[in-house]
């Protein structure tokens, strides 16, 4: 008999408890597993010895159900950069202390790539020191910009609810009769891919976002003003999706308007604001009614308009890693889904070596996006449309959803 | 045999179109009606002729099913202030011929408090006129701020959507160890119903957004930092509420940040931004991690989440206005709903006086404000509790919500 735990770092998806359900469920199938514990706010829980008992937490079917449905982490994040064991080991030294006290054998991070860093430092920490502890990741991230995987847990629930809300804000700003050009400011620092998931409301036949720009070529203003001004021939109303991250080609316009000097842990940039800040230029240079939107937060929390595919693959993926670390012996592996066909759509899951994926970050391919650098092509729309589809059922409680509160 | 027509004006919500879907089916079981017509953009489409045969358009009920479901005006909207009477008749000239040239004989205008304005004013015209067309009001805001009755179509919808986005939002700030501070700014120039309705949360045990402010009553920005180091003696993550309209007391703290100069045709001034406002002065004054977020047009237009109730009122809404004017004979009324009991939550549709109505603002009660002026009391709760409860069943195709369109 051992103890096993997860932990959950770096942003909230509407996923990420889906994968630690995963975790869970699986894990209590396996009779040599006595505790399953819970790591508050991701590594640094384990580094202060602050643990729960998930199954004096999850106890019965429907915590589990309510888990899987509820946005955000359950059991807390962090932005915890471990340094380099070459550097200092403190950090590691209390780590692995940590769980042999606790008797731990195997840990699994939901995370992204800064947590997929974690998982590969621990994971070479311990083969150094002969310790038998098993790391596994598991990826999530609203952002898809996972190296190896076909695509992140967490992702097609985030493009679900921007495809939904850009419609409904389509249908807000068709309504006057003056024209006008809308710009909805989508999350996305380095890769675009929930920009470019705008796109599958052409499958419903709806021609806007008519342009989506995105981090992976460089933004030009001019071009930009020009995009805006041959669209206005076809649309009264001009919808845009544009990445928070586009990076400016034009010198002349300062980026100082909306990137902020501070810097988080992992040395990203705070960006805010570049919706805000085309606004002003398209109102200065084009003069017509223009407003942006920042859909924020919401994106990678609106659980209550989840992807079933991405809630139900979050949990397998949370399912598989239990089973690559106690069933293959596997660690510093992260699990990947390896698209086997779009029509009809199929993926199996596998492990990769988190060498090849910590640190890095998996762009939009160049080669979807159109040669005027203002869309993406229709391979893009066959990559994201099985992501998105089926809803979850939501449980309602006084008009408003069921969320599982942990009340740390 | 006559015809009629129906228009929606003003800012769009997620029920105005189950109004019009109400004032239609109703139409159809009068066989003294030929023609429905639908004017586009509002009053617009009357004055330049431009009408849509709503018979052709809505041809089954899937149709009629899809056009309550889908949020924003369907036939478009406007922003249009008739002039008085006594100053200028060119208008109302033109209104009249073109309701004759069409033989509509009943005019159904669905809106907020200025468009009440113009079904005052037109009907003014037509009695004065000796014309016999009928003109009737059908309430439409999210502001809920319109006079006589207990709440306006559309409210009960976005204030679903603001509590599930606030949950989320909630369960969003929560993961991080340290304090931080989270203000929603949230719609409402002049009243605080919308902001006020996040009380709705309590029903669910949730202490969150531990503050509500609101236009009704006066903002100081040090009594709200006093709030803020109170509320973070007892919670990690303080979620505040704030109304875009809060009126500031502290003259040290210039509104120049936040107020643009530019008015609409009702001479209201566009606000934006408050919550970006408060950031920077937390950010500077109590220096914890602290983020905005606005709610933006998705609290008028997020139909995914609509309220059952509101949207059946709604419709409701639209097929008594029919009656008043065909089996009643009224004109210059705007329908209401009069509450009978919050438990169990009972109401009646009638009409009432548009002389009432038009061009006033009904405040959320003050007596409903804390003595703290930063949250409300259980009334409030008793009062919008009913107005969110139950579900639209959305139609998906390709994961996306089916929305009906006319591609104007």
């Amino acid at each position: 008999m051992f103890n096993i735990a997860a932990a959950q770092s770096g942003g909230p998806t509407s996923a990420i408890n889906a994968s630690l359900e995963g975790i869970f469920s699986q894990a209590e199938k396996h009779p040599e597993v006595d505790n399953i514990y819970g790591s508050i706010n991701g590594i640094e829980g384990v580094l202060h010895n602050n643990f729960v008992d998930l199954r004096k937490i999850l106890t019965c079917q429907h915590d589990k159900e309510l888990l899987r449905k509820t946005p955000s982490t359950a059991l807390g994040s962090c932005r915890y950069k471990l340094k380099d064991y070459e550097e200092d080991d403190s950090a590691y030294k209390t780590i692995l202390k940590s769980f042999e006290d606790n008797n731990i054998k195997a840990f699994f991070y939901i995370g992204g790539n800064d947590s997929m860093d974690t998982v590969m430092k621990l994971n070479n920490y311990f083969r150094r020191t002969g310790s038998d502890i098993k790391v596994i990741g598991v990826p999530k991230t609203i952002d898809n910009d996972v190296m190896i995987t076909d695509h992140t847990p967490g992702f097609g629930s985030a493009a679900k609810y921007v495809a939904t809300s850009m419609q409904e804000i389509i249908r807000d700003s068709r309504v006057y009769s003056i024209p006008s050009v809308t710009i909805v400011e989508i999350m996305g620092r380095d890769a675009g891919w929930l920009t470019a998931s705008t796109c599958v409301l052409r499958a419903n036949l709806e021609p806007a976002p008519h342009m989506i720009y995105l981090p992976e070529v460089e933004f030009s203003i001019e071009k930009f003003l020009d995009d805006i001004r041959e669209a206005q021939k076809k649309y009264k109303a001009v919808i845009i999706a544009v990445s928070e991250g586009i990076s400016f080609s034009d010198e002349k316009y300062s980026m100082s308007g909306f990137s902020s000097e501070l810097t988080d842990a992992f040395g990203h940039k705070y960006l805010s604001g570049v919706g805000k800040y085309l606004e002003k230029i398209v109102g200065a240079k084009i003069g017509c009614k223009v407003r942006s939107i920042e859909l924020n937060v919401m994106q990678r929390c609106s659980a209550h308009i989840a992807s079933l595919t991405d809630i139900n693959e979050s949990s397998m993926a949370g399912a598989a890693a239990v089973e690559a670390a106690l069933t293959n012996g596997e660690s510093g592996k992260m699990m990947t889904f390896n698209r086997i066909s779009s029509h009809p759509y199929k993926i199996e899951i596998a492990s990769h070596d988190i060498a090849d994926i910590a640190n890095q970050v998996k762009y939009f391919p160049v080669e979807w996006i159109t040669a005027e650098h203002n869309n993406v092509t229709n391979d893009a729309l066959d990559y994201f449309l099985p992501l998105i589809q089926g809803e979850v059922e939501t449980e309602y409680l006084n008009g408003i959803p069921v969320h599982f509160r942990l009340n740390l």
